[in-house]
């Protein structure tokens, strides 16, 4: 009998879900998985190897393919990933081959404030110990191969100040004459370490560097982690890693790991992770764990690979978006699904009553502190003028050709009322809606919704991507603005509009893909703004490049690369009891 | 057949013989493991869970202990690891049971001129990419929990700088008032980043950090790695953890890692890394893989827990000290020893004809340029003159009670009128002497020193320390200096005297191990005086503590925690086939 998730926290009931596990063995030999296609790392969780499964099953047809989204969330989250892995358990329950593709958390926010996002309740995935704290070391080689390139622009400059040009020929090197004032890149570490977003480096004498300012980002916002998502083998990852810009020279002409003679070395520190992850819901169902690209600068899907690996095994495979509608699904849409050739079946939005009251005009929750009292007691009013970001959403997703499922992500706070709202009024837009309670009841509770996405899977597909690679950037940005987030227009910034038009003009340029930068808290540019904002132009502040995953980024609002570590954050209460060997304290 | 090592490059002879390689679930049968004791981390490696490797074989003897150290070095190095393999692979011949117990490699200086530590020629650690690009992550879950720590104290200074008494209060804090001008621990990185040696970081607002001097070090100078060579358990780990002194407050008190509430979660991203690595020798007999301390500031030996491990499963535990006999062997004796209560059965002691020229008079070679001529004719004068440095080292030896036997590590240069030399001047001093080719033909070419190891480990054995943990702190230092350097005494600065005077007096710190930094180029402090130097004194500079590791560290001689990348760094060979998905040009 799994816990009550009423009274007991997640780790606890993790704990106890994994004393009757699974070993990987198992679940791999029930996907379909060949012994050497399965690489164990221990007893419970491993990597496969993606290249062997890719080429064995190359004329098998996909498995079904499912999207979750959400609503434009609170600042709390709504369970996009308790939706993911609760649906998993749910289309098993069903008799159904399913498998999860969920993006790898960051260490940042699990010692932070935030927590691990291996989904809640009855609805996890497990062990949740080495997911947590990262997993087969995924994330630490891109540390490696990302700082790498680092110590070697750093190093470069150092020696190309100390010597003559002749004294560098003798070592076969040119002078690159990177210009210190234009590094775009910084180094990475995957916590947040707010004391190093703005540093100068390279003190003391003449073998210490060179003195510039430099910063470290979260390790998830790497170039490399959106490269490690979007790449589709091993030959498409090598040739990416190179091009990846680092700084300009004196020119103003870009220098990139390939200029360092660094890619190669790069390319050999990822190699274990080209492999995705396999780990297993609570209730036993194989979940594919690859990547974690931030979905502000990145593309903020699990990855590729992982998506085809799932889509050859299982019957259906269930992948996650990082953001709601407007920015994670608008991603998964026109990136994700172009650079991998799927086509998704069905989509999720997940919704929550807490969310439709915010967006009602309910006040807004903070992280770390109490929940207002106005979302512990009915409210239809609030909920009823909410669902106009759902319906928004809605559109979003239908105007991709794919049918939506909203899903309303019970908690048990929840009215009747409430609910009987909701689903009159999307019903009414012509959506399936489900109630799901999976985080209460695990699959069990979420039947209602794997019901729905079944059925909306044999729907008829009228895939299309909102524009194509010929369309100039500019327009792509309008398309974007007006027809997914409800803008009236675009406006930019003058250094926006000479980069745009710089892009339109380079071929190479125009044919990468758009990756918009906005706050996931509004479908506006402006996170206090809920519901559907009217009467608004998107600001394009700032495009930023980024060759080696094959982006060009439209920068409206703010970024932050390298979040802060709060003053109670999680790792204060995280332990390892020495008896048993287990952590403590992980959420 | 393996490939002749004169012909081709270590990383071929590694791939050839990768192609032929035993699985580790065979290496682990037939070590003797029990299936749920190996966690396979693919299909070629591993790691062992130690804990329940220990406790089902408690009460069986150990095997016979050996450690593998060396004479003073030239900057090229002498083949330790090469000879901790080809000695393993030459027991291996003779029909026992062996294991060898090595550091991890840096990615440090893997991806710099020094190039990995896997062995050489015919005696190599395989498969070589794990080896030398992170394994199993040890090093990655080392980093990331020592910037944990960074991250907490950071953090702490910075909210500490912004809230009162009472704000604080309200999240549970104390104020801490740590000095900002005497904060101990630095950063690490697994690279050599000149560039972040010295750097100052908290720029910005006052949500960006705490403004002061920083740095990184590499991590495998970090006292986590210190800590992970020396604890016995779990236990011992998890108290070591809490020990760690970040700071301290502007009453000079310590700040600890227990302080700042992160010991736990440290611990809990290190629960992995304490089990330790298997792999195998290209002749296929077991390789624990475990811990890499650097030798200067920590202990620069392999873990504790591997040694125990490999002990209790194997006749014969072959284990490399970092360094010389006077700083690697030293610290195994008085430290690693006296930690683990194991008593060593004898000591190898590598020596090459090249180090006894260097001693004897040659030009000192260096790294990355050619070797001068004089190394390649022949010159007896010079070998003969170079083992007085030998013969110290032997002596060394005796003092801990436990014989010696010479393995002159043959280069296909040697002559034999130079081997005959050394030959004659070690056994006259009653050392047994092997001359050994496991560098070029491998366990076959070890058989000589195998033999001699076998028989040394029948002897009697009076293994005794060179002082007791009563011994007062600067009387250690004394008899180390004298008995083990040959110096003339010991003189401290006034800063190192009064820590000195101030350890003696704290009964808690004068119980700690004495953990010398000294350079490992001389017996002396100073790396240009070969052979065996006379009338100098030891100069103790300063003397650093690490409460975690349970070390004082009295240092003689400049310690660098930041090594530099050269202008010619090995990663710009480095690369990967994308065909065959194996790494090209480690070395």
């Amino acid at each position: 009998m799994p816990l009550d998730p009423t009274k007991y926290a997640d780790w606890q009931i993790a704990e106890a879900a994994e004393k009757n596990m699974k070993t990987i063995y198992q679940i791999a030999d029930e996907l379909g998985l060949q012994k050497e296609e399965l690489l164990p790392y221990g007893h419970y969780y491993g990597k496969v190897d993606y290249a062997k499964v890719l080429e064995r099953l190359k004329n098998k047809p996909d498995g079904k393919y499912i999207d979750v989204t959400a609503i434009t969330p609170t600042p709390l989250g709504e369970g996009k990933s308790t939706t993911t892995i609760g649906l998993v358990q749910g289309i098993g329950k069903r008799g159904k081959k399913v498998t999860a593709a969920i993006r790898q958390p960051s260490g940042g926010p699990t010692m932070n404030i935030k927590g691990s996002a291996a989904g809640g309740g009855l609805s996890q995935c497990i062990p949740l110990t080495p997911f947590s704290l990262g997993l087969t070391g995924d994330i630490n080689a891109i540390m490696n191969a990302h700082n790498l390139a680092m110590v070697a622009l750093t190093s470069r400059m150092q020696h190309e100040f100390n010597y003559t040009d002749e004294q560098l020929a003798k070592r076969n090197l040119k002078r690159l004459n990177i210009d210190p004032r234009n590094v775009e890149m910084k180094w990475i570490i995957d916590f947040c370490a707010q004391s190093l977003r703005n540093i100068i480096i390279g003190l003391g004498g003449k073998t210490d560097g060179f003195m510039m300012n430099s910063g470290f980002a979260i390790a998830v916002s790497s170039e490399v982690m959106a490269i490690l998502a979007v790449a589709k083998d091993l030959k498409d990852f090598r040739e990416r890693m190179g091009k990846i810009v680092v700084a300009y020279d004196k020119n103003g002409n870009p220098v990139t790991t390939e200029d360092l003679e660094v890619a190669g070395a790069m390319t050999a520190w990822m190699l274990e992770a080209l492999n995705p992850n396999l780990m297993q819901t609570i209730e036993g169902q194989p979940v594919f764990v690859h990547a974690g690209p931030f979905a502000n600068i990145a593309i903020g899907q699990s990855s590729i690979i992982a998506d085809k690996v799932a889509l050859k095994l299982a019957d259906y495979n269930v992948t996650e978006s990082g953001f709601a509608a407007d920015i994670g699904f608008e991603k998964f849409w026109n990136l994700k699904c172009r650079y991998s050739g799927l086509k998704p079946n069905a989509v999720v939005i997940v919704a929550t009553i807490r969310a439709l009251k915010c967006h009602g005009g309910a006040p807004i929750p903070v992280p770390g502190r109490p929940i207002p009292e106005d979302y512990k007691t009915e409210n239809v009013g609030w909920v009823e003028k909410g669902t106009e970001n759902l319906l928004h959403c809605i559109n979003i997703v239908k105007k991709a050709g794919i049918p939506p499922v909203v899903c309303i992500n019970a908690f048990y706070t929840d009215t009747d009322n409430e609910i009987k709202a909701v689903k009159r009024i999307c019903e009414s837009a012509g959506a399936r809606v489900a109630v799901s309670k999976h985080w209460q009841y695990g699959g069990e509770g979420a039947l209602e919704l794997a019901d729905a996405v079944i059925d909306a899977c044999n729907e008829e597909n009228h895939f299309k991507f909102l524009y194509e690679l010929d369309t100039p950037l500019r327009t792509r940005i309008e398309l974007i603005a007006e027809q997914v987030y409800g803008a009236d227009g675009v406006e930019y910034s003058p250094d926006a509009l000479a980069k745009a038009k710089k892009i339109e003009a380079d071929p190479e340029m125009a044919k990468l893909g758009t990756c918009m930068v906005k706050t996931h808290l509004s479908l506006s540019d402006n996170p206090n703004l809920k519901g559907v904002p009217k009467g608004w132009k998107l600001f394009v502040r700032d495009i930023l490049t980024y060759k080696g995953a094959g982006f060009v980024v439209p920068v409206a609002g703010a970024i932050t690369l390298m979040p802060g570590t709060a003053s109670d954050p999680a790792y204060r209460r995280i332990d390892v009891d020495t008896e048993t060997g287990r952590v403590k304290g992980l959420f």
